[in-house]
């Protein structure tokens, strides 16, 4: 098999060759700026790496891996005009560096070429390709809709929340993974698993995120610690204590996320001690835990080589480690 | 051949056909209130007619046409965000009736079931259909882009103006026509002639819209007059005005449109009044003549029957008969 440094150094070199020469510039400057702001390319390798479990020659999977990392990023600038996000990645977002309108139109062209990539793959299982793609399109929409949603909404269940992240985040790195599977020629067999395999740790993934926003280091984390906290977003660890809190703890909980003229520092420090005194921290890991192992269980199951498991398994275990 | 209002009919009633029951529905009610807002539906008219040029059962074009006529209202939820436009068809748009967000996110949602509609298009053209619905796609963005460009340049040429409306407003006409004789089974040079045909319609439909804004019936237009000369917006008839004029108009014309305090009745009488000095309603009517001229030559020239073109004629004509 080949190292997961390689196919990120590929997908690099892929996407430092995505020319937008035409005109305006102005269309497509941000769209060059976006691709160029880095980030772990998590889902264009996955895509490759999926791929390559069937395939020794992965490079029939770039076009797709390359409109999924487009797909992405059109999320992105359009996600972070609905947040108001001034920073990604410590750069400008698309928004804060152009403005709304750039940050609006550039994210939609993007959306486009997303589909002009997409529906170029030369694969007998295009149509397939196509289809999941479209799938998967629409149901990161709703899950960003859901996530809008919930901010108004004081009872958000842990089950909710979980259908949120489903179609927000994992859904895309399912995709990612079972579009990589099809090009190299997998069964159907194998691509449904591999989709699942991608439900569950694309979970796993984003409820690490919401641990790390609290309890990361933030020089690896790579943004400030407690934002979600400063924010009152309802991620696992809020929804989590809130269910879980007695009377007591939920009234303080409650009175702490509502408050926004609390000072910062002291917002994130109470807000920390109740989640400690209700094992929120140790609840997270166990559901991380046990996503982690239903998607290992059903790598286990697959008709793919032993080499191929155990450079699947490597590599997501690679992403989970404990960054705290 | 079959009535465009028969087509007409149908169109009304394939996109009341549309259901979207799925969750979220603060995602999806937007989407079918921006779909009954209605309009003349001309797109998606002109591609059916098209179809019904080659073939009777024009019914293979259905989802061709929605496709198209769900891309453009993507656009429109778009395009009210990015100019901060309240009423559409005298009712309010997305952006105002739920918010700036849901108009982003409903319309993203927009463009992809527009994707979804084009890629099940069922015709042996599917791929060379796809192709043409991407170009369009990107060049619609690219003239959006140039339009609000060129509201902070005060140099805008002609030649400028109408590359702009080409993209922005021909190209989707154009495309719409194409696919319709594509799904159709129509060969490569009547193919690429009604495309020819859709450009110059088109521009010349824009051009009759900048007419109406100034020299319209406020009953027969659906929008209060001058709304154009209010916002200062470069539209054929003023870049002509500015062209056209001597020094004295052109300053008398200059200091009228960027007096942004000037009461609503007397800016717009003046700068009428300096536009028929000038001249301006003469040369757009001489330049809608042209291009009109110019697409009735390229239908004579088709290999389709006399009574298609008549019927392409005729329809055409219809909408771009004086309304003042």
């Amino acid at each position: 098999m080949i190292s997961i440094e390689t196919i990120r150094t590929d997908v690099d070199n892929w996407l430092k060759e995505l020319e937008f020469k035409r005109e305006p510039r102005s269309l497509y400057t941000p769209i060059t700026y976006s691709l160029s702001l880095g980030g772990k390319r998590l889902r264009p390798v996955m895509c490759i790496a999926s791929c390559a479990l069937f395939k020794d020659d992965y490079s029939q999977a770039k076009k797709a891996a390359l409109a999924i990392e487009m797909f992405h990023n059109f999320t992105l600038l359009h996600d972070d005009v609905m947040d108001n996000s001034q920073l990604r990645r410590g750069q400008p977002t698309v928004m804060a560096r152009w403005n709304t309108n750039t940050a609006i139109l550039s994210g939609d062209q993007m959306l486009i070429e997303a589909y002009k990539l997409i529906s170029d793959v030369d694969s007998p299982s295009v149509s397939l390709i196509l289809e999941t793609f479209n799938q998967t399109a629409t149901e990161v929409c709703e899950g960003q809709q859901y996530d809008m949603d919930f901010e108004k909404q004081t009872d958000v269940t842990i089950a909710q929340y979980m259908e949120m992240i489903r179609l927000k985040t994992a859904v895309l790195l399912a995709a990612s993974i079972k579009i990589g599977a099809l090009v190299g020629g997998a069964n159907i067999h194998d691509t449904k698993a591999l989709y699942d395999f991608g439900i569950n740790i694309g979970l796993a993934f984003q409820l690490q995120d919401d641990l790390l926003d609290v309890y990361g280091d933030e020089k690896v984390f790579g943004k400030p610690i407690g934002g979600d906290i400063m924010e009152g977003k309802k991620t696992y660890l809020l929804i989590t204590a809130l269910e879980d809190a007695n009377s007591t703890q939920k009234k303080e909980l409650l009175k702490w996320i509502e408050n926004s003229d609390a000072k910062r520092e002291e917002k994130i420090k109470e807000v920390t001690n109740l989640y400690n005194q209700i094992g929120v921290k140790e609840k997270t890991e166990l559901k991380i835990d046990e996503l982690m192992n239903k998607a290992m269980r059903m790598l286990i199951a697959m008709e793919i080589s032993a080499e191929g498991k155990r450079f699947m398994a490597d590599f997501v275990a690679s992403l989970i480690k404990r960054n705290h």
